[in-house]
């Protein structure tokens, strides 16, 4: 349970707000790469963190990020002409370096140093595994971008997908890291043999253990067999705002939760492989329109399932015990949508909720982004920032003896270079 | 006119008003009987006085109403599973009976009695005439079901319809208790040999005799014939929210108008016939689409003719003398919704209205439900919730000789064991 | 830069504000003359200055324009009945002459003399070029009607056009006065042989003096040749929101900007010829799609182009340096609607801008407009509202030699009879 007061921090993030200062620490995913098309195309519009902004990509091929209202006299960018060394506004034809700067006032005498004086708020950006990634904090404070294993990846070895969530950013947050629901939420009838009567398995429930790292927390959660040995799914959440939901196989997955503003939120999910290309098979199994990547409206992002078509919930599936599932709705991120958007209210009131034990990794995660905000705000900054290297990390899931500990199974499928390879 | 405050006062009924307090003293129409479907079916949302729901027939055929949120962590149990003996939120599997108590929790550990302290908001409900009734107020005050007529009547006897009216509840009261609009609003040319320069004949205007009796009031209108004798209309109003215009024939209509939110309600609509089936010919002439029923969008309720369409008014009948009518708009209905709905405001300022002698009985209905609200915020409870007889009762209409009264004409025609049939 | 309580001043317009006050005292463009149709038709709804108003012309062909609420209890006189000598409240009954007297109140007492008592709030109006005209003020300070140039010319040398633009009124009268952005956000490619990289030649850029004058500003914008001589472009601002922008050739063209509410405005749009009608070929060059005037959809009156659709802005149009434009969107008013309604929020923060040389003509009307609202708070009627002769001017656009001031330029291009004639 969370404090009306607490629960405004957590989900506020517009300028000027605590939690928005938090965001405005760190490297965040901003829009796909494809948005901004080639060098030179047409300029879009992005929304993050409540603020208006255009991106473009230079015919230079470099992403420039600014606000969307020209200095001038505020009429959108947006409509503005991606020129050499900048964008221009077609309104009386200023234009702006990628940093901001003014490089043109034709409508001002020549000898006039006007441009000089004028900048438009520009954040600096990144291109890494099919994502544009921005930084909206003080230029002084500027981190290293995260060491994310999927950073330096040829074409092939990534695949990044983008939806808009109409929920606040926590969340999605939340969802992820609640390693209990997926016995639930994601199950399939036939293979558990679930009917209504069925009392759960209580040995299908994890004990949880949290353990801070250096970019964030790993949520531990623990299935003890009753045979014996231990069945463990390890979940990383990386400051801001980033999930690593486990993941078997060879690839490994992150999901970002990016305000658009505090009901809207872009979820991105990146989903890499660092020994290999992806081929078909992982295509269809792991990257393709039923996983933890969505289908959407190519202009909107909105998910082919939304909520204004109930998610295409099918209420005969969901009760079938032969060919159905437990929600009635295909694909596993198509699940978590409708109880991640349709919480209580816009903002889900945390002040009347009941949670439980496998509430843990919520609960500490929340503490975490609280914990930061309140420090901030008296002026110390987050050290995950500045913690390059401790974002190079995966998720872990998969079983163990009863001698195995967890550290010993997390450390065993880490990228080598990694801060818990050594755990 | 109503001042500001209590205009304020009359027209909210969120959960903490005092209005809303008083609605949460009597059983109120919830949803058509027919939206729940089968034993088992699918949950349904339903908002009602500003609290979002969700409503289901469980396989047992008892019909629940719990509050929307699950209690664990807000997901909606509109999503949930109707089980056997209750509804099951697909986040975490908690289970939830009829009356709110949690009964399972298979996420938390197999000896937790965590379950037993957890309650979901649950409201009783009752089915009558087609309709599911709701009781959304504190379970020591719940009341008997009020004793209405048609509360017994077996299928073929009854039809229920709903709409959405998109104005503020009482705007449908005030339009139902107002006798006088008939001959204006619902006016057909050729029958009256209307025509523009007509002078509305004087002696079509009621006078207005007001009277309280158990369950509300008694409007009661009186027509004078030149040649002797009255033309009698009396419309009780029902506490919190029902009316009952009169009727020609051997049937009975009752309309409740019931917040969904302070701007919107739902405009339930029952028909009754005591004695006999429907048969063809009053399905005709008084249950289908020009009648006080009409026809909706199945999805939203909205009805066909509905503010987006300008209610298909047409303008050329609406100034023909031969085969028009007064408003343009066919359908009784229909052609209260735009007066009904298109007043000032999303909520009819009341602080500016110029009311005349035919308004007597709206300033009456309004009266009685400040009073019951200022009363309630003092801890009077409203008499009328525990006076279940007194919705035992008929509306009046018809022609009475100079020494008749009101009082015999309508103890006529009354249900033989109602409150007024002795008046 | 405008402070924010200067920015609010200058906006709001709605009942009760000091900027609506000043709107209040003039005549102010209402509807096409088009929109209440032949005499009879039916009432159409109209909005202006934040109130909601139905007009209509009678059967004897005047128009009026009442409140919408019906003064009884609110119902919209938009469903009533457009009678002999009035409009009817389809409700009651209620009979308002276009005085706003109430002429009939059926449903009371023959002797009654209610009705002589009740007014709708009623405003007076006035035809010319095809716009209904209303004054919406004080019935004691309404001031004669403007004395525009194209009052009384007859049908054939007038044209005049609505649309619904999505910003403040002021957005638009700042576009309208800015002389300096029409060599860019106008430019097309070819004609000027434009380059990404091409110095805009400064020698195009105005210097301005502004002047006052009897209905309001004059902006002055003067470009020196190198070869001797200027091209001036003089456009007048007649208070409270007309604009007339230089045109060449024998006709003239105002635009009116008037609020809606105060995030939405009216755009009217009025071209004459006071020496002849129009023939085809003026209809082809100045009235049509491309023009300053637009298409729009009959109903809701938003333009073909809108930012629905992103104004049907074509990319490589706007790149393309042989046959494109320098915002990618064909048509004048068309280029400034983006710019116009596309600023930073609903209504454009003045606060953070950057002014430039050429936003002279801007400042000095709102500082005009602000003088005004801040004057009549104090009791002081604005003057520009009883000098409807100052409304007799033209514009003006052309070259003069190095001799020639701005004053014998403007002064040779004036009604004879108007007031800048002898400048």
């Amino acid at each position: 349970m969370l404090s009306v007061a607490d629960n405004e921090l957590l989900t506020r993030t517009g300028p000027g707000t605590p939690m928005g200062d938090v965001f405005r620490r760190f490297w965040i995913p901003a829009l796909l790469a494809s948005e901004v098309g080639d060098p030179g195309s047409a300029p879009v519009r992005v929304s993050l963190l409540g603020e208006k902004l255009v991106a473009f990509r230079s015919p230079d091929g470099e992403v420039g990020l600014l606000e969307a209202r020209c200095p001038h006299r505020h009429a959108s960018l947006f409509w503005g002409r991606n020129e050499e060394d900048g964008i221009r506004c077609v309104y009386h034809g200023w234009k702006f370096g990628r940093d901001g700067q003014c490089l043109e006032m034709p409508a001002e005498p020549e000898d006039s140093s006007y441009r000089e004086r004028v900048r438009a708020v520009a954040y600096p950006t990144r291109e890494a595994a099919g994502v544009i990634w921005a930084y909206l904090g003080p230029e002084e404070l500027k981190p290293e971008f995260p060491d994310f294993e999927f950073k330096d990846l040829p074409e092939g070895q990534f695949h990044a997908s983008k939806r808009l969530q109409r929920c606040n950013y926590f969340q999605n947050i939340e969802g992820e890291l609640d390693t209990a629901h997926v016995q639930f939420l994601h199950r399939t009838f036939g293979e558990h043999d679930f009917a209504p009567q069925h009392n759960f398995d209580a040995a299908e429930n994890p004990t949880y253990t949290i353990e801070e790292h250096g970019s964030g927390i790993l949520a531990i959660a623990q299935r003890h067999f009753p045979e014996g040995g231990n069945y463990w799914r390890i979940t990383p959440f990386l400051m801001p705002a980033m999930t690593l939901v486990p993941s078997t196989g060879s690839h490994h997955t992150m999901t970002a939760a990016i305000p658009l503003d505090d009901e809207n939120m872009w979820g991105f999910t990146i989903t890499w492989q660092p020994d290999r290309p992806f081929d078909d098979e992982d295509w269809k199994r792991d990257l393709e329109g039923l996983t933890l990547h969505v289908n959407v409206d190519p202009e909107t992002f909105i998910p082919e399932r939304n909520r204004d078509n109930n998610f295409l919930i099918d209420r005969k599936k969901q009760m079938s015990l032969t060919d159905g599932n437990f929600t009635g709705i295909d694909g596993i991120r198509n699940q978590d949508l409708p109880v991640q958007e349709d919480q209580d209210g816009a903002i889900c009131d945390r002040s009347t909720e009941h949670l439980g034990t496998t509430d843990r990794a919520i609960v500490a995660a929340r503490r975490l982004m609280l914990r930061s905000a309140k420090a901030l705000q008296k002026g110390t900054e987050p050290p995950q920032a500045q913690a390059a290297g401790a974002y190079r990390i995966h998720s872990f899931a998969g079983a163990g003896t009863e001698e195995q500990t967890w550290q010993e199974l997390l450390a065993g499928n880490q990228p080598a270079d990694g801060p818990l390879a050594t755990f």
